[in-house]
């Protein structure tokens, strides 16, 4: 049994890291905290996990999380992992931060986009991007583990297979990208009221969203080359979910046989779906899986690659669980639903 | 293993019903029925199911389906069910009914309120009413169950303690719920579109909805006296969940410790949560659990009693797996989930 | 040409207020004030109005607003109105406060109900309770209006004709009500959010509302003797709209042709319609009018009256629009749509 | 006044042309026409108007309107309309078709992407494209109008002036659109299903949306080259609005001067306002507005130009009746709205 910390428990991905490891069978949650609601119990906050996840809230103590527990989420806001995390925390406990501190290798690129300092850049190089479908070798036996995005594991799964294997130009790739409100976390913030955000649409970090590098940097891996790309992110009213709609143009005498080809390169995977027609987000809400759906247009000489995931699952702790699962060695899919309710 | 039947798998209550039992530990869907679209995969129907449900449909047909299921679920419109039941079918297989055809006792107020004949009326009285929470012991090794209606379950469940303790009034009771979209079912409605919809509640089936003379049918055995009650139902533009608010004029010299020890009747229900404020549908979403909460007017002489469900889960598809795991002796929760995840 | 302040101009009532009046023939806005927004433009606070009021935000002060102003609405928060209206400000403005503060008679009822004291109760006599449809003599020509509540327009509106004309006791009365988000105001709380709001219905207030005394208050007036009734309001996931289900007990030998009668003394009413099929929010939605439908029920005895509005138009600002035009002898439709878009 | 009839009344854009006419102070609905409603009150239909549009809906026969309309709208599906018009009915009324059959000069293009024959190819030459900020001088006095369609109103403004000024590259445009689901229509279609839209995103139409011609039409105009670029649609769980994020490559040199120059072009258009946030359509609800933003990225050396518009007014109907004011020499904003409320 993983005994398993998670500091920042009531924010909206944490509190799914709750829900996801109340059901996995070979893990529990031994210390959850929240800075805002320690002392109190998680159900209070949570009242849908009454009976299911009654246990109190501790303060986000790191040093005290690493003497209980084997592994430890953390949910935080940016710049503050960087600061709790060292090598004597690591040595007792795995860390797989859900933020971004450890994503990105370069601490200029972090500290450009961020605009914050970055606490420890000695540890950038022990951190491995965990995004098991391209780094699933290196995730095993980490200790620490820089849980993707939500934006970015939808985009950079999305895309990841045209760019490994040449089939589109690398410049001009354009991510138009959708997500439901509980992205914007749970601030008390105008923006999030439901009144706000209900009925409209909206562009919003355009030209300027801190997940751009973090795409760049595992797709630049993946061509061989760097890429700059632009990514526009989008609110919609809805709760969960995260489209990704990408436009890359394919080089000269790239067949469609190509491209199916080289997405067969996730034909194992447990949580990627190569489906016909384009995604839907409903279709991968509540769960792990990613579905993705690709077009030529003869017309534009583009390819139109389409991601869709549930954006607190598989873009937060649906992600964290499968990287515990790999780090533990357990089954990668422990713990993680396959199949998506409809309506739900 | 129990091997199940599904006959109408592709309306909501039945799609969930599929979903369900792909996470049961011992079922599995043997034979999964769709008039509409028999011969085409489950998945093609529901795509969040992919690569969990792709099981061919089959026809409608209850007899192959009792040769080779130990029990067979039917989701089907009003009437069909009494028709194809019969005592050879029951000799095969158990029979859970999600549809309205066994729930009245009476054939009179079926036929009266649904408008249409029953077939098979010698059934009604071998045909136990599924709530576990108040019939369990007769559900048990039954042939035969009709599973309740979804604003039927939150209902009764809301008001049975109030009503078998006699702490309130027989006449006069209110019961004004509303219900989620899904509840309307997957018919191409103009009133079922998005658009007519979306940003509206609206009152329907006013002195007239069918699920009145059953909620009546309980509530009145509870009492041990013939009940009329209001009920009014409300469409509100969500995908998802019922909430009953009731409303019953306390007997004189009734306290809230009265009232507090008839609710105490649920203490070791698994799916029943008493909780101290008003409950919202969103944290029972998704799960078996009926939130109940009440309050003592003092000004009014009321109590207020609101319970809430999800109308495709214990208000369906949930409470029917349910019904089957103790009719066949497993642990009535297997395949059933506990704890709502939030936002969802 | 009216000239009106606004106290209050950025909260979502206020806002209503500053677009209707922005097309309104004969009124103009020469004092919109915010405490939070003092100056900024109006139309930085609300884009959607921007080339059509884009004056500049004052701060609250009532003082400098009357010495520009025919008319000062107030939207404040319960208790400020009543701590900055004064005979003074009276003699050179009228006010129309969209606040609690002088819609109560009885001061200690206020003070209960609001739990705070009130600070001009002298005023009390002098203000008048607006809602034309019932007080409309009253009305014309007066200087201190107290512009109803949301919850409370819809109430009484829908109940008043069955009490005026003693068809129902006055006992048991129950009104479950349903309102959309923008009822609960522009304040950054959590459970206002988008994903706390969206997909969930919840009871709030139950037994405890502050608009219970003041619908209590004018059908007791309605009925010529005092009235407890209860009222249970709903949070429901739209912007706007308010749904009133009302229940109450039918007098022996009451017909319908009483009730039809007695809904017939709004025949002549610009703003209310009496419908045959239950009301839906979205068919007021945007515009000042009240549906209002009812079924009796044979079986229990009961009258469900149902009444809709939109809460900001009706509930709101535009009741306060009408209100000015009575009071300052314009047509009472003027500056106040007829009809709803749908789907809107 | 002017006399209007519509026929297809009571879909959701010629309902909304109801509704705007409603108001029109110098125009007048003398026809509206319904195939599937003929003989019923338009208001049973839309009973959000009732008392406002209350007029008894007609047989869809445009010989009968031109005998008593100035103007003729159609609301018509693709290739009914191109078979209903013909120079006797232009010699008696003026026509405005809402839909695509005039929209496209080349009958070949139409045939294509639509599927259908075009019955009154004859008659191409003498529509004019009723794009009124572009096209404003042409319409003025023409006899046969083709309305724009919705996604091709905000994506054509937003861009027009980048290619009409040689801004960007002429290759590689991408128009990322979203839209409400009103958009849709009023059919009873499983996929426009309450339970099927709401909570999701999805694209659609990927590479062949009939509007994409549209688009490329009026682009290679402004540009003085033929342009083919990349259109995708997707469907948003709200009523109304569209969104168009545009991607284009900037020339070498070309600042944001430039840029900013070429958007002076709209200063003196009553309906687009050129704004400094990325817009969201909830500030054009309801209204006639065009909202526009652009940002230049560095980085990738794109603009990328955001557009927001009402499908249903700016979409289409408001935009028929801009036109129909254009037509008949009417002030232009005649009947339009300028102000979107909040929430609405």
């Amino acid at each position: 049994m993983v005994k398993a910390a998670i500091l920042g428990a009531t924010g909206y991905a944490g509190a799914e890291l709750v829900r996801l490891l109340s059901y996995h069978p070979d893990a529990a949650v031994v210390y959850p905290a929240s800075h805002s609601y320690a002392g109190k119990k998680f159900s209070d906050i949570y009242p849908g996990m009454k009976g299911v996840a009654d246990m109190t809230l501790r303060e986000d103590d790191i040093a005290a999380a690493a003497e209980e527990a084997d592994v430890i989420f953390l949910a935080l806001p940016a710049g503050l992992a960087s600061s709790l995390v060292n090598e004597e925390i690591l040595g007792k406990a795995a860390v797989i931060d859900i933020g971004a501190d450890y994503r990105l290798h370069d601490r200029g690129i972090y500290e450009k986009w961020y605009r914050t300092g970055h606490h420890s850049p000695q540890l950038l190089g022990e951190a491995v991007y965990g995004l098991p479908e391209i780094h699933r070798a290196d995730i095993r036996g980490r200790r620490l583990i820089a849980n993707p995005g939500c934006y970015t594991t939808c985009s950079i799964l999305t895309l990841y297979p045209l760019l490994k294997n040449r089939l589109v130009d690398t410049r001009g790739i354009i991510i138009d990208a959708k997500s439901g409100t509980s992205g914007a976390g749970r601030g008390e913030k105008l923006a999030s009221l439901f009144c706000e955000v209900n009925e409209s649409i909206k562009p919003y970090g355009v030209a300027s969203h801190r997940h751009t590098p973090e795409i760049e940097q595992e797709l630049s891996e993946a061509a061989g080359e760097s890429i700059t790309l632009q990514f526009t992110p989008h609110l919609v009213p809805m709760n969960r979910g995260i489209l990704a709609t990408c436009y890359a143009r394919l080089r000269d005498g790239v067949s469609a046989a190509d491209v199916e080809e080289a997405y067969s390169m996730y034909s194992g995977e447990p949580f990627i779906r190569i489906i016909s027609t384009p995604p839907e987000t409903r279709f991968v809400k509540g769960t792990n899986t990613v579905d993705i759906s690709w077009r030529l247009d003869e017309r534009t000489g583009n390819i139109i690659a389409m991601g869709a995931i549930d954006n607190l699952v598989k873009g937060a702790a649906g992600q964290a669980v499968q990287n515990m699962n790999i780090v533990f060695g357990l089954d990668e899919t422990e713990g993680l639903m396959g199949g998506a309710g409809s309506p739900f």
